[in-house]
């Protein structure tokens, strides 16, 4: 059993998912374990992490779509407004999904479903440098 | 330390919670780990993982309300309808609970709470077999 | 390899936010891992795990009062009331959230971002024992 770990940094330009299933990918070949379990986490309140599916990006604008109307910017019920509209939805969206995933790898492959990507869900309009770090545990 | 991976499939006969604590445990039990930490991962997008009450079914029951409510088939929002009135609420459910659980293990147990069950959380109306890995890493 | 694991109980007192990340740091100093993974796993159906910004203390009053009318007492969507008008509640805001949360350990401290939070989310209004497990892979 051995460990390895490395953080990436992702570049977002507003809200929406931004893929990183490619860079994980490129990780857990690069670490070379044949079994085990990858875990991701997001170093952030206001982005998460969310597995959702990679075929139509329809789903994508939907889920986005859903989450701004849930979680409206301007709701009078928020008294943290000071750094923006869209901050304290992003720490309720970021409640909302999940901060940390862990995926097995088997047969030296993320375990990830066909249509299954993972992706970080920035919530903030500004660009942001997302900090992510990803711990293999395995052999 | 060593570790141990096992898929299991789920056959799902609609929308609901379908208690895999069983299997979880066989598995757990199986593998023979005194102390660890188990990672239950679904391949899916439109089903996913909760830990719930396994006590009271109406609490199964009033978590199937919520969520179908909060979620609503035929929403005017979505533009992804191709695959069914269920679908993309189902994306929007997997986004709102978990892919990924880790539980610890102790005196060769599952931590599991008294009143806690696994749940494999259907999101579609029709049949699906769902695969879901489990993943052991401990001694 | 090696692993370590400590269960801890936080008391509360009515819903809110307890911060764990102190104890959950001492932990990790004390079991003395470099490099590793650690997670924390919440024993309950009405309590859960999220990730949040630990500056302003209207974050959590927000995020409190967010959850709080997403997921209203007296719904009469609920059939499962009787163990209290916001037992129910407490189930789904559970699903909502995280029971389990990982978190990698670098250069011996835990990867949490600089405004992240680790924090027990009560949901009821009583007071409660609740019992979290704490378990790190490492080296």
């Amino acid at each position: 059993m051995r460990q390895a770990q490395k953080e990436i940094t992702v570049t977002t330009s507003g809200q929406g998912l931004y893929e990183i299933s490619g860079a994980v990918r490129a990780f857990t070949k690069e670490a070379g374990f044949e079994t085990g379990q990858l875990t991701a986490y997001c170093r952030h309140t206001s982005a998460s992490l969310v597995i959702q599916e990679n075929a139509d990006p329809d789903v994508q604008r939907d889920l986005l779509a859903f989450f701004r109307r849930l979680v409206p910017e301007g709701d009078p019920l928020f008294v943290h407004t000071m750094e923006g509209p869209d901050d304290m939805p992003a720490h309720v969206k970021s409640a909302l999904t999940q901060t940390s995933v862990t995926i097995p790898i088997a047969r030296s492959l993320l375990a990830l479903g066909t249509w299954q990507g993972l992706y970080l869900f920035e919530h903030r309009r500004n660009a942001h440098q997302r900090k992510i770090v990803l711990h293999i545990v395995g052999a």
